[in-house]
């Protein structure tokens, strides 16, 4: 059953905030037999609002909408609404208790004078706010239905879980498809060209016959993602051929998951299964590795902590670089980077260190180790080394990629042991 | 003029990749006399391509699009265009120079069987790709025009600044409107509907008589921006009204900042401008300070490193914590904060050291300490403290909370010199 999202808000064209919510929206209806299948990005104005609308409703049936339901002046989108289905505002006593709750679930007090949140089109279904305080409002009429949701992420996503999914399940049921489930192939050194013009021609052609195909370089990464989307019950048999197909690859020594884990939750799953701690010297990722790891729920089981040594005296004083290194080769090079490793799991008493120095630009590039430059250490109870990766991009960009591969390098030995 | 853009993609769709594209194009062409007015996510499907475009030219004349140049099956942007304007594809030499100098760039070799990117719709102007591989696609006829862009957002900017807007504004000439300028205020501390209605109620109306009025509560701060767009003209007297208006409201005393820099950057600025270094040590917040203000290239003129202290040992061992306070007050203290401070001060020598300890969530939360609960330390030559803050949130967003919370503090220790 297909969906369209329409995003209302000034800020998200004139660039003052990301949009989350469609990404989330995705996957979030996928999973439960329905598609994202449009989103449009709108100013806050009736006309337009009425007009994407009526646009979407020739095309599908229920139609999301995020934003506009705050209390200012520019929050118009619960009178376009009613304006739209030609349905007068009124202030609703319903509206007045559920507001009333959400903002007691905040500890705090609603007077009816501090907004309008307790004014609502008639004949709407008026919900609960689960992470707010504006009560969400739906209408369904003629096996058709408008959802409109805060544009505010956390808010966004808990009234379409724990609010509007119910519903649409009540008012539609029969009408939702087959949810389909991914395949995800991730891979990393090789461009998506190179996989499938090089590596692997025809591989693409035998995977489009297996389901719904589509293929992701990774801009934080320089991998590709491949993904193969087929219904649940010939997942087992398409998941065998695909392995199969890229087993007797060269491709095969390019893959680093089966699966859809982001590389931060797989380090930390595997890192708990085999009951190692890990630690990371961070120069040029400035502390990125370590906060990507601990926005993972539970990650103080196996992330002990880390020095984030941007400045060479660091490096010098609590990571033990000796300055030998540091004259004959530099803060860039493997035997600082190695170093670096050495030192962090002797000051920590990890089994796994990881180190990063490198440039991530865009000035401090020389012909030796231009911008884009990463020398990785490692140190276990058994081994230790280094290695030099070349990669490409902007400031952020080469951050991202530098703790990408510190991160793959961080897996690898989990998964040797070594 | 109006402009919009199409991004292609079922990655968009189904939640795989999140578009960056929208976000910066809205602003860059703001800045240069034209506006960004509907963006639409639509599917890798010729026949949506061809209805979102056909729509588009009905309301603008200029509409841009993203993503489906790549080289696999599911790019099909190119066959999607050339059909629309009924336009052959066709093998050009022209096209074949600018893959092969695209190609050199990255110091790789280019060969005709590796894709098709030399293969182009006829009468299409076709340009360089100043950060990839495939040429840019820009076709201009009776006054309309569309410029396909990649969608790797890297791509995507530098070919709309470098190839596109070059011949926008060659062709257009005379179009293009008054650009606008933005003038923002930076609050924290207060609700968005405690700012219009109870400090400053009237404040909307006033500002909305100044300019092309906007209020956004930032997801990633527990801060609203209020934003008044007008003409460069008039730009000098509406920031001094505005000014006026809230200097002389009980909103002055929440107001961070007059400007668009994020809180790192300006960090970042007064530190470099009043020759001071700094350092955080970050337990709950996992590294983001850091890696936040080391996104900004020339950080390393004020940063100079930061201790991650995920584990009660580090804490301990070296920011040395005492174990008294450990014992008496736990990790989850004023007390704990401000010793991490003061200890991270002696450890790496800086001007101003700033320490969190809380808790992210989603476990770990007390009556006491619930989740969302940061402890922030500060220590200077002058001075030490610690301050409580109850945030809300999920993990990642309170680690964000948390990271904003003490930039502000820093920046408030660094203009105060204490």
């Amino acid at each position: 059953m297909k969906t369209e999202l329409i995003l209302i808000g000034d800020e998200l064209l004139y660039g003052k905030t990301r949009d989350l919510n469609a990404f989330w929206l995705g996957p979030f209806l996928r999973e439960r037999g329905l598609t994202l299948d449009k989103v449009t990005l709108i100013h806050d104005d009736e006309k337009e609002i009425h007009e994407t609308l009526r646009e979407a409703f020739k095309r599908v049936d229920i139609v999301f909408t995020s934003g506009g339901l705050g209390p200012t002046g520019d929050d118009l989108t619960k009178a376009a609404l009613a304006n739209y289905f030609g349905k007068e505002l009124f202030i609703s006593e319903e509206a007045k208790t559920i507001v009333k709750e959400n903002y007691a679930r905040f500890a705090r007090e609603w007077k009816p004078e501090q907004n309008f949140y307790h004014q609502v089109p008639r004949d709407f279904l008026i919900t609960s706010n689960p992470a707010g305080q504006a009560p969400g409002l739906a209408y369904i009429s003629e096996g058709k239905g408008v959802f409109a949701a805060p544009g505010v992420p956390r808010e966004f996503r808990a009234m379409i879980e724990k609010e509007y999914f119910p519903i649409i399940e009540k008012h539609f049921a029969g009408q939702l498809d087959k949810p389909l489930k991914k395949i995800t192939l991730r891979t990393y050194g090789v461009p998506e060209e190179v996989i499938f013009f090089e590596l692997c021609p025809g591989l693409w052609q035998k995977l489009e016959a297996l389901g719904k195909l589509s293929s992701l370089p990774l801009a934080t990464f320089g991998g590709v993602d491949i993904v193969l989307q087929v219904t649940a019950e010939n997942y087992d048999l398409v998941l065998k051929e695909f392995q199969t197909l890229v087993n007797n690859s060269p491709l095969a020594s390019h893959v680093w998951q089966w699966g859809d884990d982001e590389i931060p939750n797989l380090v930390l799953k595997k890192a708990i299964a085999n009951k190692v701690t890990f630690a990371f010297a961070e120069s040029c990722s400035g502390g990125l590795c370590s906060s990507r790891v601990t926005d993972i729920a539970g990650s103080s089981e196996a992330f002990k902590g880390g020095i984030i040594c941007y400045d060479e005296e660091v490096k010098k004083n609590l990571l033990k670089v000796s300055e030998q290194t540091l004259n004959t080769h530099t803060v860039y090079s493997l035997e600082c980077a190695e170093e670096m490793a050495k030192g962090l799991r002797q000051l920590l008493g990890v089994d796994y260190a990881i180190s990063l120095t490198g440039i991530a630009g865009p000035s401090g590039g020389t012909e030796q180790n231009p911008v884009g430059t990463v020398y990785i250490g490692w140190s276990s109870k058994k081994n230790s080394g280094s290695e030099r990766f070349a990669l490409k991009g902007d400031r952020v960009t080469l951050k991202e990629r530098f703790s990408q591969r510190a991160l793959l390098t961080l897996l690898q030995k989990i998964e040797e042991k070594n």
